[in-house]
């Protein structure tokens, strides 16, 4: 594992003088064959979300309106960082807890993952979780 | 080719009283893996985008905020689709000419694709996209 918990990648921006063009693509600024897509909009103010830790799964978020605090916990050490651009994705590795906070009323995170869903995949319960990571 | 040039695919919509939670899935939503993905924010008042059709590139548009009017155009037909929601995606195969017209300041629209980028898979000339769809 990285020494930081905080992984960024740059996204490419194509603006012009019609306006903004944002691309990502596979084999630069995406690090994996994307399998699935699904994005979070919408949420309630106060409201946190996340709360799991993956096996396996690779994930890239990135905030294309608004924004978002990212927390996520590696069993012994926690950091922050705060999404509100589209040229900025947040890569995120299994092993990793995940929380998110402070969505602005206007957040749309999309998330794109290299594999489908599967619930088995998922680390629900924190003290499983830093249990697992102090096992290896 | 389909009889009809506006072909909508639903996308799974997983709303909680959190927040709205939009799903794409590969195998569901998404018909083809995703080898690209960009999108278009900040268009001007008044400015149109596209003009242009692919010979091979199979893309899924989502409007993720705002609305965008598409015009696709098969050489004979034209047809218009106006796209304001999280819940309905776009499939535009080969062989079709797309415009963009209309955006809301808001928008954001999404694009999925399932090569990267290729500037010989464009035909930039409606001419020639026209005389095109009248040979074979």
């Amino acid at each position: 594992m990285s020494d930081k918990l905080i992984q960024l990648v740059d996204i490419p921006q194509r603006g012009d003088a019609r306006g903004g063009l944002a691309v990502a693509e596979l084999g630069g600024a995406l690090p994996f064959p994307v399998r699935r897509v699904y994005w979070l909009f919408g949420t309630l103010p106060g409201v946190s979300r996340g709360f799991h830790a993956h096996k396996q799964l690779h994930q890239l978020c990135v905030c294309v309106a608004g924004s978002v605090r990212f927390t996520l916990f590696d069993g012994r050490r926690e950091e922050n960082v705060v999404l509100n651009s589209s040229a900025k994705g947040l890569l995120i590795g299994p092993g990793l807890w995940r929380e998110m906070h402070d969505f602005s009323s206007d957040c749309i995170l999309m998330v794109f993952a290299d594999a489908e869903y599967d619930e088995a995949d998922y680390i629900r319960s924190k003290e499983v979780f830093i249990a697992s990571t102090h096992v290896a």
